[in-house]
């Protein structure tokens, strides 16, 4: 399926945006793309949507949209191990918007190129906005962080902070008290939300390092939960370590932890390694990798309380839940 | 980015449904697929979206639509020549309706299977019915038949039969007059409108074997245009050659001669090929492969007329336009 105007819309904003990497044979403009797969590696790959008034406000600046759309699909590569190398675009829209297209294009050419991923084909139609993505990087055939590896007595780590970005949510939705905020606080907040930043060059170190991995999108119980039960492990969680923003800090402390353990959006990683191999990546990434808890045999997971006692989470959130 | 509860819904519906490839490391339900590329292949890869209202009418059979979110991207690596291996789905639902979810993914099983390509990702988010694809396949290193690479005195080939789809639509529109038509009739243009058969057996024949190809989805001289202008060449088209299905012979000639030069949806290919080559594949495929027409180093698409003068199209109708 082709379609003409659609096909010179994607080339007129979008074609010279992007690296152009040499493993690309053909790129937009056929019927396919033909990639170059290097010798002795897999492909890695992953797909997501964002739908307006569902993942992003109607009104949000088009050029972080932009970002944010190639943004969480990275993370998705980060949380493997691979390196990015391609992603296609599917992007529905209301009307043809010259404005809108040269800020959205730029934001995506913007993490594009900090990525060295080109973009490789796409779809353009017409009808409600929504931005789909689908990403393509390069893995090593052995040592893949997944979500079942996770080994009793392995450090849980998550990297940069925790919470920024559903505060953010928060603040757009008017139900953040912003009294102890100053405005440069609120940009950050909303920065964190709206263009995060994948860590594909830590997920990258991760391979032979970290036995499980994941990104966390939808909060950190929901999401290590997703790897303690492919793991069939339990954890203790060292609440009063989690990572959390200067910023965030200047809110009621409940409030903090409660975001960081349940917001999502953050777009961290989050891993199970040895202590040995948590060392030499806090080495390579100084300040970035932060221990949060322990693999164990026993199930659930569990906090020490103000007496000092392991207690487990009351509940489990389940994240941001778009039907529930 | 994951969101379990749609996983989960991914996983009930479509998991067990297609093939399970050794080529598959890792599949659905981690942060990527994992895939294994056969040594010595390049990976060619295309993406589309059918959205609710543009690409289909919301009463459409959901089985039905299964099959044909999935027929029209095998028909681009149909026209690429490459073998089908792996896809994604991204899926945007207004609410869970089993009965429907039951159907199309019962329709995209069915296809899937016969064309042993595996469902590896996918994502299920709520908001307006958008169903996008994207379908992998492995290509030998040479010989790719791609749009620039007619040359002067190939034969120009079509699959199948053309315009049946566009009767379909007309149909489903109102705006065909059935009064020579029967029931089985009708059936047979809207099953050629709503569950196209892609030509990937014949497409992995082209290679070595055609040098230009590309499928019809916007309208035979649309498409055909596409290869001329990529391959800077023309082409002489034998109107009466054009292959019409028994059924819509029924019609009369000049409305369905407009219909199989414009219509769109049929997803044959159109192909140019040496005369030696096309008698290989015409032996390979019988009753498959039609000449229509020849290259021609003059530009310009001509057609003879009744008096037996080549003349030029007066008009290249762009095909079915999202945007126009």
């Amino acid at each position: 399926m082709k379609k003409s105007p659609e096909f010179s819309l994607i080339q007129q904003y979008f074609h010279t945006l992007t690296t152009n990497r040499e493993d690309v044979i053909v790129g937009i403009g056929d019927d396919c793309a033909v990639l170059n797969n290097p010798q002795d590696t897999y492909t890695a790959i992953s797909i997501d949507t964002l739908v307006q008034g569902i993942h992003f406000f109607a009104d949000v600046d088009p050029y972080r949209l932009g970002i944010k759309a190639l943004a969480v699909n990275l993370s998705d590569l980060a949380a493997m191990g691979a390196e990015p190398a391609w992603f296609t675009l599917a992007l529905t829209l209301p009307e043809i918007n010259d404005e809108w297209l040269k800020q959205f294009s730029a934001g995506l050419a913007h993490i594009a190129k900090q990525h060295q991923i080109q973009l490789v084909g796409g779809d353009t139609t017409r009808g409600p906005l929504t931005i789909t993505i689908q990403v393509h990087g390069h893995l090593a055939k052995e040592n893949i962080p997944q979500r079942n590896a996770a080994q009793t007595a392995d450090l849980i780590c998550v990297t940069g902070c925790l919470g920024d970005a559903a505060a953010g949510l928060k603040y757009r939705l008017g139900q953040l008290d912003t009294a102890l905020l100053n405005d440069g606080d609120i940009e950050y907040l909303l920065q964190r939300l709206e263009m995060p930043t994948p860590r594909n060059q830590i997920g990258q170190q991760l391979m032979g390092k970290a036995h499980a991995a994941i990104d966390v999108s939808d909060g950190l119980l929901a999401d290590l939960n997703h790897i303690l039960s492919a793991s069939n492990k339990g954890a203790k969680l060292n609440v009063s370590a989690l990572p959390i923003s200067s910023v965030l800090q200047k809110l009621p402390v409940e409030q903090v932890t409660q975001l960081a353990l349940t917001g999502g959006d953050d777009y961290e990683l989050c891993f199970t390694a040895t202590a040995d191999n948590v060392a030499r990546l806090q080495q390579q990434f100084p300040e970035m990798i932060h221990v949060i808890g322990e693999i164990t045999e026993d199930k659930g997971m569990k906090y020490q309380n103000a007496q000092g006692e392991w207690q487990a989470f009351s509940e489990i959130k389940a994240g941001y839940d778009h039907f529930a």
